[in-house]
């Protein structure tokens, strides 16, 4: 397993357990090296890092599973949330866990900045990440969710 | 018309006449403010830059526009141009026209530092960012082309 998959791990589960109270594991049962390119369906936060690490995080789950999520941190019924809420709250939980692995990547020597995140809903999209030599999937099953959420990342570390 | 518009006008013409000898005209008979949402369909080149001006370009046209700009760059007939070099062409490409606005909007005191490229290919992909307040378009025309290419930069500029 590489270390981003470890660290990835630790920021999904410490993100959901603190925003969501609920618990996020990981399925040990599939390797986490992603193929490519990956094919995204549903509501995906995405984020950049440039540095000692270049690459792209990929928060991905499904339109019911963002909008429970979505409906829990904003304490709104499921039927008041719109795209808009949902592509807040999606972005800011791809920024923590993106944030989390940055900080556990500088205290390795890979310091990096993140860009802010943007949201892509669609399905079936494509992503080829010809740069990044590295490239993780870690899938997650949250308690009391059906649906699980995915992390991709595609990495390429300097000096390496 | 925005600055960084005005930029991209530039870089996208001085890009497709550098790499493909190809003309690309600007449509001015549309604003250059991007709705938002977007939805964007085909294949789009994608980069990140963060610094004091953060944000997105998202470079995108139609497959067979892909195709044929893939086949014309690297010397191939399109029955030979394949998803990867597809990818690794329009990847290229948004990365020569984002350097382009990195070194202009650098003269103008908006340092950035820019990521490796992604590439996404799919249709009706909705592109959601909240936090960019600076949200344009631009269209092209491309001499001996039937279908345009067009630019979005989701932007937000530091101690603006």
């Amino acid at each position: 397993m590489h270390l981003i998959s470890e660290y990835i791990r630790g920021a999904v589960r410490e993100v959901f357990s603190t925003m969501l109270s609920m618990e996020a594991l990981c399925r040990e049962d599939i390797s986490d090296e992603a193929g490519h390119p990956v094919k995204i369906s549903g509501v995906t936060g995405s984020i950049s890092f440039t540095g000692k690490m270049n690459g792209m995080v990929y928060l991905t789950m499904s339109p019911s599973m963002a909008r429970a999520v979505t409906g829990s941190i904003l304490g709104l019924k499921q039927a008041e949330v719109g795209d808009e809420e949902i592509g807040d709250v999606v972005g800011e939980l791809t920024n923590m866990v993106t944030g989390n692995l940055k900080s556990k990547m500088t205290d390795q020597g890979y310091n990096c900045t993140l860009s802010i995140p943007t949201v892509l809903m669609g399905n079936e999209i494509l992503v080829e990440s010809s740069q990044s030599n590295i490239k993780t999937y870690n899938e997650f099953r949250i308690t009391g969710q059906t649906e699980p959420v995915g992390v991709y990342v595609f990495a390429r570390l300097e000096g390496t």
